[in-house]
Formats: C-alpha cells, sequence, structure tokens
C-alpha cells in the first residue's frame, strides 16, 4: 500500500483527492492537514465521508507529512508548496502539487503572473508537468510532478492532436472556456455566494488569465513553434465542470473526416479521453464526477476554422483525479487505478 | 456473473440501473429494453457510458428478456409490468420491479389510488416489499421483489426505529418531503422543463399523492396498528435527491438522547443508514451518488414532537441503488456490492 | 416627496429597498449607508443601479441621517439599530426597522431568543409591528415599524384567515418552511458558497429558528388565545422566495368550500394576497420579484388536517417591499404606490 | 391607447410581451391568441398574472385580431407568419414579428438556413429589421418590424461601434454565446428538462446556427464591407440570459481608451445600452428581467485582439421588451415607454 498525505485536504481539490484516495485500492492515507479545521475529525467537516474516512485533521508539520508518507499531495493556493517541497525532495518523497507552483518552466514568467516571489527556483526544473497524455513518459520518473490547472488540461487536450499534427496556425488561437464555480475554492467570497452566482454568467480575467502562460508553454512545446493566444474564462452557475471552446485556423485545407481522424487516432489508446460520435455535443455533466474528457470538433467551411469543445470535470480530470492518474504513474500502477467510475447522470 | 435484464433501460431510473449493472463485479448485462429507442446503442442515447456499456436496445419481448436473464429489473411507469412478471415468475426467474405495482398489497387500495385495474393481483402475495432494512430475511427467498417508492424509502427509514419501539402516536404524523426533479422522470414534460423548475419550489399532489398508501402500509406493519399520517411531497430546484422532515408525536417524555440511542442502534450493523451526529442536519447533497441514507432528529419541547429528517438519492437508495441491492440479497452476494461509493462532494 | 435614507443600503435587503425607493413616485432618497462601502458610488457596488441610482455611500452618522430623512429604513442586523432609532424617535422622524429588534414585545423574549442585551426597551411599546393585512390601523400612527421577519410574513398570512375565524386547534400547528439563499444575507460564508447550496435542500434551525416566537405572538393575537407552534426551516438551492406548508387540525368539520370561502373573503380586499383557484399550487417563482403572497389550500379528510402552501419573496413581501407598503400607509399614499409590478415569468 | 394583439401568447416570448404591455401606461391589450390553451383564461395558464390580466384565449383568426388591433404582435416560431402579416399589411395595421421570417433580406439565404419556403416574399421589401439602436429611423415608417434574434442583438450591440468606425478586421470574427434555456421556448422537449439542463453547460449548433446569416446581415450593413463570422452559441444552466463574448482583431493600433471612447460616444445616448466602468464584467444578472444591455471590453495587447462582452435578457431586449421599444417608435411614444424598471437583484 501506497502511503499517501495530503495537505490542504480540506478544500475543494483536497477533499476530492480525499474521497478518491480513501476509494483507491492500493492507497493508505497517513495524513491529512488542514488549516482551518486541524483537530476535528474530517467527517466532522465533510459529513458524505462519514464511516468512509476516519481521521482527524493536523496541522501542516513538513518533517512529519514527509516521514509518514511515500508520497504528498499538495493542494494549497500557489505560493504555500515551497517548504514541504523542498523537505520532501531532500528525504526522497514523491511530491503531487496541485497549485500552480511548478507548472512554469520560468521563475520569471511566475512572477510575472503571479506576482508573488518564487522560493524553490533550484527546484523546477526536478518538475514535470504532470498531463499524462503528454508527458506519461517522464512522469514515471519525476520527483516533483506539477499537476496542471483544470483550464489548461481542457485546453491542452483539445488542440494536443492538431498541433502535433501541424494542422493550425499557431498565432491565431482563441478559448474561450466556462467553469463552474467550485473552481474558485471553498474560501468564502461574496462573489462566490450562491445568490450572486445563480442565474447568472460572466466573463472574469479577460486578457489577464494566470492560466495563459501555462497553456502557451505546454501548446508551444506540443507544436515545436511560439503559440499564441487568447483565453477568456467564464463564470458559469454550476457547481463542476469545464467546457472549453477552442476556435484555431487550419493552416492547409483539410476535410472533417480527416481532422476527426487524426483525433480519434490521437486517443485511441487513453482511457479518459473520448472523441463523441458526429454530431454529440458533450455538456459538462457527461463527465462530471469522472477522470474523463470528452471532445467534438467541427469544421466551420464559410471561415476556414476548426471549433473544437472539450468537457472535463475541473476538480477531477481538472485536479484530483489527475493527481491519482500521476501516482499510479509514479507508482507503476495500472493508470487508470481507481478512476474507472462512470458519471452519475442525469 | 448474474445476467441481469433491464426493462426500461433509458428512463431516469433505468439509466442509474445500468450504470450500477455495469459497474457491478458479478453482473453481466443481459438485455435492456427501450420503448423509444430500440435499435440504438445506449451510449448514443446517453454518451457518458461510452466506453463503458456497449449494447443495443431491444424493443420489449417478455420472452426472451426472461430467457436470457436470471434476474429482470422492470422500470417501467406502473400499469406495464403484468406481461413480463407473468412470463418471468411461470420460468422461475426473480423479478424486482421498480414501478409501483406490487408494492400494496391490496389490488383495492392499488386501485383506488392509481385509478387503474390491477392485471396481476393472483401474483401480489408473492411479492416482497423490498426495503431491505425492514424486510430482508424476506426477500432472499422472494420470487418478485417490489421495489420501494423515492419518498416512502426516506420516511420509513426515518420512522422505523420510534415505531419499532412504540414511541410515536400513530394517528398524528405530518410529512413534508422536498423531491429533485429527476423524480418526475425522463419523459418531455412542460412543468419538468428547466425554465419552470428552476428557482421555484412549490407543493403538489397535497392529501393526494400516491406514496401515500404504500408509505401508511408499511409504516402500520413495522408499528403493529394501524398508521394514518398526512404526506406532502415538494418539486425542488435541484435535479437529485429527497429530503424528508417528519413530524411525529412522542407517547411518552423521553430525552433526546434516548431517542438518539434507539435510532443508532436500530442502524449501527446497517451499511447504508446513518445517523449523523447532533446538530449536523443532512443536506441532500451529502448522499447524491450513492445508496445511502442519512439522518437526524430532534426533540422540540415546546411542542413535544419529534422531528426527524432523512435524505437520500432518490435515484439510487429511491430506486436503482436499491433494486441493485435487492438483487444481491436475492443472489446472496455480500449487500454493499456495487454501492460503496462515497458521494462526489461537493 | 418623501425623503428617505437607508442604513445598511448594500445588504441583500438594503439593496432591494433602494431599487424600490428609486422607482418610487413619491420618494426622494436621501441618505444610504454602508460600513464596507462607504465612499464609493453605490453603482460601482451594484451595478445593475447604473444610471439609476447615483449616490455615494455614507458611514452612518445617525444624527446626519435623521436630520436628512423624513422616514428611516433600517437594514441592519439586530442588535445594531437602537442608536439611531432613538434618535429618530426623538427628532420625531419615522422609523421602518427591517431587522429583528423591535419585532417582539417583551424584551424578555428577544433576549433569550437573540442571546444579546435589549438597549432600547423603552421604545417597544412605540413600536408596531408592521405587517399591514393585520396591524394597517395602527401603522398608520406608529413611530416606529417593525417590518416583519420573512418567514413570519409568509406563515401569519397561511394562518390569519382560519385562526381569526376560531377554526383551527392552536396547539397543534407544524410550519414547514423552504426559503431561497439569499435569506441568509450577503455575508460571506462558506455555508452559502453556490458549490454548497447548489443541488442541496437541507434543514436548520430545527426547532430553535429566531422566528418562532415572532410567529407565535402574532398568531396568539390574532387568535386571541395562546398558540403554540413548531417552525422548521429549509435552505433550498434557489435564490429567492419562500414557500411555507402549514399543517393544523379544524375544530370542527368543515367542507373545503366553507374554508376556502373564509380565506377568499379574508383576502377580497387585499391588493397583495391572493388565494389561486383550487388545484393551482404555487410556486414561489410566481411571486418572485413582487410584493405579492400566493395562497391555496387543502382539506385532507384522512387526518382532518387544513394544509395551507403560501409563497412571498422573501427580499420583497419578507423584506424591502413590505417596508416600502408600510412607509406608503406611514405616508397616507396608496398602499401599493410603488409595488405593483408583476412577476417576471419564467 | 393602442390597441395591441398578441398572437402565440402562452410562449416564453409571448407571456412576457403580455406581462409589459399590460403594465405599459399607453397600451390596451385588445386580443391574446393560444393554439393549446384557447378558450382558457391566461392566468390559468400563468397564474402570475392573476388579477393583473383578465383575458380569454383565442384561437388564431387572422381577421378578427386585425380587425381589433392596432398593433400584431406575433410571437409563433418561424414559418408560421405569413397569414396574419399579409392580412394586416392589407389592413394598414402595424406588424411586429417577434419570429425570424422577415429579418433576413434575401429569402434564399431564408430558405437554405430555415429549410422551409418562404411565402411572402413580397413582403420582405416593406420589413425593417427592429432594433433601434440601428435602425431608428426607419422603424419610425416602418410597415412589419422584423424584431431581432436574440443573439444577434446581443452580437450587434457588441460590435457595432467598432464596425461604424471601422475599426476591426471584418472577416476574422468568432462570437462565443452563452444562453439561458428559456431561449429554446416553452415547448417539452427532453433536452431542455430541468434535470437535463441544470449543472451543465453545452455548445450547440456549432457552425450551423440559423442566427449566423442575421448577425452577418446586419453586420455588413453596419461596416459597409462584406462581414464574415463564426458563431457558436452554448446552452448555459440558468432560465435567462445572453452573454456574447465576441474577439476581433483591430485594423491598426489603438489604445484601450481609444476603443473605450468610441463606445461610451456611441451609446452615450442610449437608454438601454450601458459601457460599464472598466474592470466591470457584466453578468447576465444585472440586466435580468430588463431591457437593457450592458457592454464592457479590453485589449489584448499579446494578440492585438479586442474582446468584447454583452449581456442582455434574452426574452426582453432579445424579444418582447425590443418589440414594445419598436411599438414605443412606430406609435411615437417616448422610446423607453413601459421599459424602465430596474434588474431585481440578486
Amino acid at each position: 500500500m501506497i502511503k499517501a498525505g495530503v495537505i490542504g485536504a480540506t478544500g475543494f481539490s483536497g477533499i476530492e483527492l480525499v474521497r478518491l484516495l480513501a476509494e483507491h485500492p492500493q492507497v493508505e492515507i497517513s495524513l491529512l492537514t488542514s488549516q482551518t479545521y486541524a483537530g476535528m475529525n474530517i467527517s466532522e467537516v465533510y459529513p458524505h465521508l462519514s464511516g468512509k474516512v476516519d481521521c482527524i485533521l493536523s496541522d501542516l508539520d513538513p518533517e512529519q507529512v514527509v516521514a509518514e508518507s511515500d508520497v504528498i499531495f499538495i493542494a494549497l493556493p500557489h505560493g504555500h508548496s515551497a517548504g514541504v517541497v523542498k523537505e520532501a525532495y531532500n528525504q526522497g518523497k514523491k511530491i503531487i502539487d496541485l497549485g500552480a507552483d511548478f507548472r512554469l518552466k520560468s521563475a520569471e514568467d511566475y512572477e510575472k503572473w503571479y506576482k508573488t516571489e518564487h522560493t524553490a527556483q533550484e527546484l523546477l526544473e526536478k518538475a514535470v508537468y504532470g498531463l499524462p497524455e503528454v508527458h506519461r513518459v517522464k512522469i514515471k520518473d519525476a520527483d516533483i510532478v506539477a499537476n496542471p490547472g483544470c483550464y489548461p488540461t481542457s485546453v491542452i487536450l483539445a488542440l494536443m492532436p492538431a498541433l502535433k499534427e501541424n494542422l493550425i496556425v499557431t498565432n491565431d488561437i482563441v478559448i474561450d472556456s466556462k467553469s463552474g464555480v467550485s473552481g474558485a475554492g471553498r474560501k468564502a467570497k461574496v462573489g462566490m455566494l450562491y445568490s450572486i452566482c445563480n442565474e447568472s454568467i460572466s466573463a472574469y480575467g479577460v486578457a489577464s488569465h494566470r492560466h495563459t502562460p501555462e497553456i502557451e508553454q505546454e501548446l508551444t512545446n506540443i507544436a515545436g513553434e511560439k503559440v499564441n493566444l487568447l483565453f477568456t474564462p467564464h463564470l458559469t452557475p454550476m457547481t463542476r465542470g469545464i467546457l472549453s471552446t477552442v476556435y484555431v485556423k487550419l493552416k492547409k485545407t483539410l476535410s472533417l473526416e480527416e481532422v476527426r481522424g487524426i483525433y480519434e487516432e490521437a486517443y485511441q489508446d487513453e482511457y479518459f479521453v473520448k472523441v463523441l460520435k458526429p454530431g454529440i455535443w458533450p455538456g459538462t455533466k457527461l463527465v462530471a464526477g469522472t477522470n474523463n474528457c470528452f471532445i467534438n470538433l467541427t469544421l466551420d467551411e464559410r471561415t476556414g476554422r476548426l471549433v473544437v469543445v472539450s468537457v472535463i470535470d475541473n476538480l477531477i480530470k481538472g485536479a484530483a483525479g489527475q493527481a491519482v492518474q500521476n501516482m499510479n504513474i509514479l507508482f507503476a500502477l495500472e493508470e487508470k487505478t481507481g478512476l474507472t467510475n462512470t458519471a452519475v447522470y442525469p
């Protein structure tokens, strides 16, 4: 059994991690930390875990959590991981950071977009961007896995086949993403109150969202040339899910069948990514509660653009589920272990 | 492997059954029928099943479905089960009817409340009311399991301990239930449109809902004396879940601790039913997607009433999950097999 | 023009008051205060008011607000009104308090249920409970109007005709209310986050909610004998609206027509209260955005109970709209002035 | 008083028209027709109108409705207006068609996108596209007003200032729109059930939606050169509202202040259109229940694109409200008459 510790266990990503780890056949939870609820049983904070997870939440003591765990999941806001990551790295323990601290290869980019100093720059090169469908081989041997952001996961999976095959113009990419409110986390904020969010969709972080450089970095890697894109997220009145609608220009004329063929081939061996049949446009609910990504696409002959739509559950494939998928790779388990459930629908 | 056929596989209860059966370790789906979608692959109707269930939907041929199955689940509206049930009974196959046709012991009551003739009255005495927490022993040997209604499940579990111990006045019971919209099924009705249901709660079937005699029958059985109750359901702007608030009068003075003790003891060995800690009032989301029932209660000293609140997922413990639980009992499997998942929260 | 000041203008009740006052043909807003946003233009906090209300929010200075206003609306949490109320009373200005401080006639009850000292007890006898359908005549001459709570408004209107006519048993009343989330106000709390509230209904304040003594006080007044009741509120996944389902026992046998007749007569001259036709059970959406209360009822012959269902918009008839209705009475305007809009449906 | 008839009064656009007309100070409803509910009082179908509109619904008799009305509003699905429009035109009565039949100037385009024959082609040239902010002068004298589609309204208002000033590249326009479910109308369809729509956002009509040629026609008119665009609508889990996010390329380098200046100037005299302050991105809830359109925009220097976000209420500015605005123009009333209410928020 793998001993897994979760730092920040009571945020929304944290609690999904706890659920997935508790149901994972080869994991034993070693330690859960929570700044807010230390000392309480996690099932008092989250009664849906009653009878499933009985664990007293601890204050964060980096030495202790590293000592007691084989793998440490960090589910903290960005800027808070350095201490634990250093300790874990020094003790040779595996780290999966769900925050943003190790996603950008460039500390300069990090400091520009996140407006905070990066205090563990020396470890950036040890980190692997944990999108298994792209970096599976490298993840296997990584010390630190930088678990991707939720939006980037949905966008990179939507564009990887097209970029890999050099189909699209790399400086004319428009990405319009729609996220459920849980993406904003569990912190009490007026803007995330039910009464404010319900019956309203709005754009935010327009032309300035921090996931922009992350998406560009990864798409640039895949394309082999500089990608430049415009990314606009929207807050949508639903708890779960991200839908990304991606608009790109083809470099040359292709039929829809050819493009579909490339996507289907790219994902034919991927357990979690599925290209739906023509005409079936995925809603986020189809993947809610799962580690799946559903994709469909079409060509608009009138404008010469390819439209790709992808959906994920922001807290699972976009956070906790992908983290478990990465853990499975790190520990040489079957990649889908503990992640095979179907969506509860409707 | 148990060969399971589902009749009416594309309704909301049907599709949940399909999901649960597909994930069940000891079941093989033999046949799925659908009046509306016969000839289509079920994953075209429900893309969340893509890659999980590949099965062409059939027209209903009672002989065929009985011949090919060890157990037949019927997920049809009331009044449509007689043909298959007779065929299955005659062939010695197990039947689990999610509809209302075999729940009421009295054909007269059935015809009064459902305003339709009962065409298989001779089989009523072969049917066992499939609430395992009450009738587990009888279910084991049943030919026909009448799977309980969603409201009755939530109410009976809320009152069983109190009635069994003779704590409450049996003719002064007020039940106020709130259900998500999925309880109304997948049929297109104006009243169930998103735009009509959203941002609105309303009462319906006031003093006339068909689950009233079902609840009374079962509570009367448990109490050993005639129970008379008032039941009012409400349509609530959410997809899943039932919350029942039950107001009863104590026969004699008891402390809250005494009543809690009785409830905790009654359910201490039940995997699916949980009495939450004092002060934690369950929301429906805590059990969404699971076969669980969470309960809490308090005494109102000012009026001498006991208030019990229970929550279930109407499509799982209130339908498909309980049906699988019954199948597990019928086939001598561990009762919780295939039903152990935790709620996806939030 | 009446000069109206609003204290606590940026809470949910406050902002509805501002909207209603801005659209009122005989009101001029004199001053809006806000602890959190003092110094900002209200349309920066609430952009829906852009071009409608241009007003810089002030810090609360009781002398100033009283000096500049003919009527002062207080939309603060309970326990914060004493200072302004005293100042206004001394200066002979009219006060409408949307909080709870002047609703209970007994300071002892107040201190027991609200667990805080009452610091303006000498003014309790000057306050009139501002439910116009009950206390219209007294309100006309009141100095202080205690604007009713949202739940009490829905419940008192549901029971007034029956109690006035002495139809029902006064110590056997069960009230099950369901409220939208806006009732909890605009304060950032984890429990009111979209992701927590959505897709979940739950009970709270069971047998302990502070509106209990308020409802009892008023029903006792109407009945002319001590009323004892059990009140249970539920948090419902919608922004607006309260639906109260009230279960009472008839003192003697009456036909449904007789009871309906009593209700219809009681409300025939009320502009805002409407008894719907038989069989049309009101959803909260029917009154959203309005000052209306819709009611329907039936008799359950099986249990001898009368079931009354009422719906209001918690922020309008349950708060700001009723406050404006009270102002209209205080200033001898037509009572419906500024409150005649129809619900925006669906 | 203007005598107004509404054909198709019980659809969602129809019922909003009825509400607005009933509250309009210079209108008297002459006749309401409904195929489904003819013979019933409208307040039985829509109880929120109880006490506000008492009118028996009629079958559609074109001669009668034209004879009894000064203006006829048609709120039918496309393809059903020809008969009434011809009759009204011949009798010299004003027509406002909320359907799509008279929006496209080219019958060929109509038949290509709507896949049905146009049976009143001779009247196409009599119709004026009823977006007052663009065609106010022509509307004044129109016989037939083609009330714009909901999506086109939100998009044209978002782009008009930029196109008028020749700021943007006309063949590189990406439009990503998100609509509430009420846009799909009141017809019972499985895909519009609460349980299907809730907690899910999805794209539909990708690269094929019928509003595409309508938007292109109008933008081409404004730009004075051929506009070619890609339009993708999304079904969003909310009842009301459209948010359109529009991505365009600037023809030359401009500062954000310059572009904002052009937008602010363009709309400075428009009562219903408002450019919000920098950084305040409008949510659909800000305009729900109103005839307003709120806009904001920014420049993305990284990609040289302008991003414009607009929000409207799809049933008001996107349908019934705009129809009343058009009526006001036709009858030389102040344009905002009956349309000045503020959003009910939250």
